[in-house]
C-alpha cells in the first residue's frame, strides 16, 4: 500500500515540471528510508538537474539502505547532466522502483541493467499506466520526432466554434478558458490558421503566472498575414514561427525584422504541407502543439495525420444556424464508416461546460 | 434513513409506468406497517386505477396504523376512477407521506387537506425533488395544456448528424440506439420534419417489448409525404398523424384513407405554425413529444418556443466536412449573446458514446 503511495507521490511531483521541461520527460523521484520520506525532486527544467538528482541532493539523511521510487528508468547516458544511474550508485541507495522503462527502444533497459549490475535491487513497472500517462508526449516525440499535435475547440451543443457572422466571443465559461491557458503552458507550441488570425487577432499567450508562453506557430500558405496583427507586433517578447509556402526572401524579410522566424515548407493540396512542418518543428526541438486552428486547417491536420488527441470543450448553449461554423471543415468524409475514429472521450466539468477528451485511433 | 428507502421504493415503482400512463403522472405508492412494506403500488396504464389503490389492494394484511409513502399527493376528484383520498380514509391508513403536492394549481393541497380534515397524519415534500422529477412532463402538461418536447440527436465530436452527402447510418453504437428506443417508448408522440422522411424513410417506432409505440407525427407544410412511405405504409398499425398547412382535402383523403390523421395548422414563415400544433396535439392528450427532427425544423422548434429540454448523443469520431450536416440548421443567431441558453448537461454513458441532457432556459 505505501508503496503506491510513494510511487503517486513522485507522480505528483513530476506533474510540476509540466510546460518547462520540454522536450524532455517529466519525471519525479521520492527516497525513502524506514517507510519515512527523506528525499524528493523532480525534473523542474529543461537543461536543469534530472529528478533523481534533484531527489538526492534534497535529502540531509544518509542514503544508505534507502530506497528510490522514480517515474522513469534513469537515464545511462551522458547529456547536458551526467547519468542518472551513476549519481544513484554513488548516493548508497539500495535499491530502485521504476514506473516504467525509457520509451526509447534504443535505450530501453539499459539504466535498470546498470543499476543491476552494482548490485542494485530494481523493480520495473510500478503505477506503469499512470507512470506510461505521464510521459505521453515525449514517448511520442522520441519515437516520431514529431509534435505530439492536441486539437482544441470550443463549441455549443449544436457543434459550432462560432456563429454564422463569426462571433465566437464568448462560447465557454472562465472557468474553462482558465483551462484553455494552463493547458497552452503545458505545450511547447500552439498553431493556428492564417484565418483565424485575420478574424479574430489573437495574442496566443498563456495568461497565467508561473507558466511559460508557447511558441506560436502560423500557418499562412501565402504569407498575408498582417504586419500590424497583435501576433507580429509582440514576436520579439513571444516567440513566433509563422509557417508558409511563399519563398519569397524580401516579402519574409518583413517579418524577420520584426522579430518572426520564417518556416517554409512545400505545398501539398494548396496549403502547407503538414507532415513535413511536423518534422521540422521536431526538429526544433518542439515536442508538443496546442492546435487551435479554425475548421479548414483542423480537417487538414486530420487528414495529414499529424493530431494524436482533441480537446472539446462543450458549452450548454445553441447557436442554430445552416451558416454556423463547425469545428471541422475542409472535404470530410462521405460515409460514417470512414469516420475518424477516436477513444471513448473521459469527461471533466469546468463551471457549466464539459470538456471531452480522446486520442485519435490509427 | 428507513423513511427515504420506502420513498426511493414508490419512485421506483412509480418508473415502471413510464411511457404507458401518459398523460396522466407517473405515482408509485408504498404501505409500511411496523417497518415493514406490507403494499405496493404504482399507476400502470391510463384508465386503469391509481397508484394507492393499487397499494391499498396488493397488502393481504389490515392497514390500520400503517403509513403510505406516496411520491405525488393523492387525488380527490372523481375522474375515470374514484378519488384516492376516500380509498385511504377508507383503509385505515394512519399516516400519509407525500412526495410532492400536485402541480395544478387549482387542486394542489386540496387532497392534502380532505386526508388531515379525517384526523389522518399527513407529511408534504419528502424527497420531493425526486418526486418532482417524476411528474416533469405531467407538470409542463398540465398547467400548458401543451406537450412537453424533448429535443433529441445524436452527433460526432465535431458536430455534425450526417456526412456531406447526407449518411448517419451509424452515428452511435448499439447501446445508445438502444436506449433512443427506450426513450422512444417513453414519450407519447415522436416528431419528426418532412426531410427526415425523405431522406431516410424511417419508421420512427419502439422496437423494444413491454413498450409502446408513440405516435409518430410528420411535420409536411405541403403534404408532400410519400403515399408509398413506411410510415404511411403502417399507418394502420401505429398511429400516425400528419402535421400540413395543405388545405386541400382531396389530396388529404389520400392519406386518411391510408389510416393517417390529418392536422392543419397556419402557416408562419412559410411552415406550419408550431404552437398552434403544439396546442393541438394537447388537446389529443398528447403529453410528451420526442422530436428527432433534421437541423431546419429543429431551429424553428427552438426559435418557436416549444423545445423544453435536449437530449444530446455524441460519439467519439469525426466527419469533418465545410458540408457536413449540422443538428440545428436555420437562421440560428448572429451574437452569442443571444444564443439559445441550456442548463449544464447531465452526462451518461452508453458504450463508446455518451449523452447530454439538457434543459432549455428560458
Amino acid at each position: 500500500m505505501d508503496e503506491k503511495k510513494f510511487m503517486a507521490l513522485a507522480i505528483e511531483l513530476a506533474e510540476k515540471g509540466r510546460g518547462k521541461v520540454n522536450p524532455n520527460p517529466l519525471v519525479g523521484a521520492v527516497i525513502v528510508k524506514d517507510g519515512e520520506v527523506i528525499g524528493r525532486g523532480y525534473h523542474e527544467e529543461y537543461g536543469r538537474a534530472h529528478a533523481e538528482v534533484n531527489a538526492i541532493n534534497s535529502s540531509k539523511k544518509s542514503l544508505c539502505g534507502s530506497t528510490m521510487y522514480v517515474t522513469l528508468e534513469p537515464c545511462c547516458h551522458q547529456g547536458t547532466n551526467s547519468p542518472c544511474t551513476e549519481a544513484i550508485i554513488k548516493s548508497g541507495i539500495s535499491e530502485v522502483v521504476v514506473g516504467t522503462l525509457d520509451p526509447n527502444p534504443i535505450v530501453a533497459g539499459k539504466g535498470v541493467g546498470i543499476l543491476k549490475a552494482k548490485g542494485i535491487n530494481v523493480k520495473v513497472g510500478f503505477l506503469e499506466e499512470e507512470c506510461k500517462e505521464l510521459i505521453k508526449i515525449f514517448s511520442h516525440y522520441i519515437k516520431t520526432k514529431t509534435p505530439y499535435v492536441t486539437m482544441k475547440y470550443a463549441m455549443t451543443m449544436d457543434g459550432k466554434i462560432a456563429t454564422k457572422t463569426n462571433k465566437s466571443k464568448w462560447i465557454t465559461g472562465d472557468e474553462a478558458r482558465e483551462n484553455v491557458h494552463k493547458t497552452r503552458g503545458e505545450y511547447a507550441g500552439i498553431m493556428v490558421g492564417i484565418n483565424t488570425v485575420v478574424n479574430d487577432d489573437p495574442m496566443l499567450t498563456c495568461r497565467l503566472e508561473g507558466f511559460y508562453n508557447p511558441i506560436r506557430i502560423i500557418c499562412d500558405t501565402n504569407l498575408i498575414l498582417s504586419l500590424d496583427s497583435k501576433i507580429v507586433r509582440t514576436a520579439r517578447k513571444v516567440r513566433t514561427i509563422i509557417a508558409t509556402c511563399n519563398r519569397d526572401l524580401k516579402k519574409q524579410r518583413e517579418y524577420i525584422n520584426l522579430g518572426c522566424e520564417i518556416l517554409v515548407t512545400d505545398m501539398k493540396d494548396g496549403h502547407i504541407n503538414l507532415s513535413q512542418l511536423m518534422k521540422k518543428l521536431g526538429e526544433m526541438k518542439i515536442d508538443s502543439i496546442l492546435l487551435e486552428g479554425g475548421g479548414t486547417l483542423n480537417w487538414s491536420a486530420l487528414e495529414g495525420g499529424i493530431v494524436k488527441s482533441l480537446q472539446v470543450y462543450i458549452a450548454p448553449k445553441l447557436f442554430g444556424g445552416l451558416h454556423g461554423i463547425s469545428p471541422i471543415r475542409g472535404d470530410g468524409v462521405s460515409d460514417p464508416i470512414n469516420s475518424i475514429k477516436l477513444s471513448p472521450p473521459t469527461v471533466k466539468y469546468f463551471g457549466s461546460d464539459i470538456l471531452l477528451e480522446s486520442e485519435v485511433l490509427f
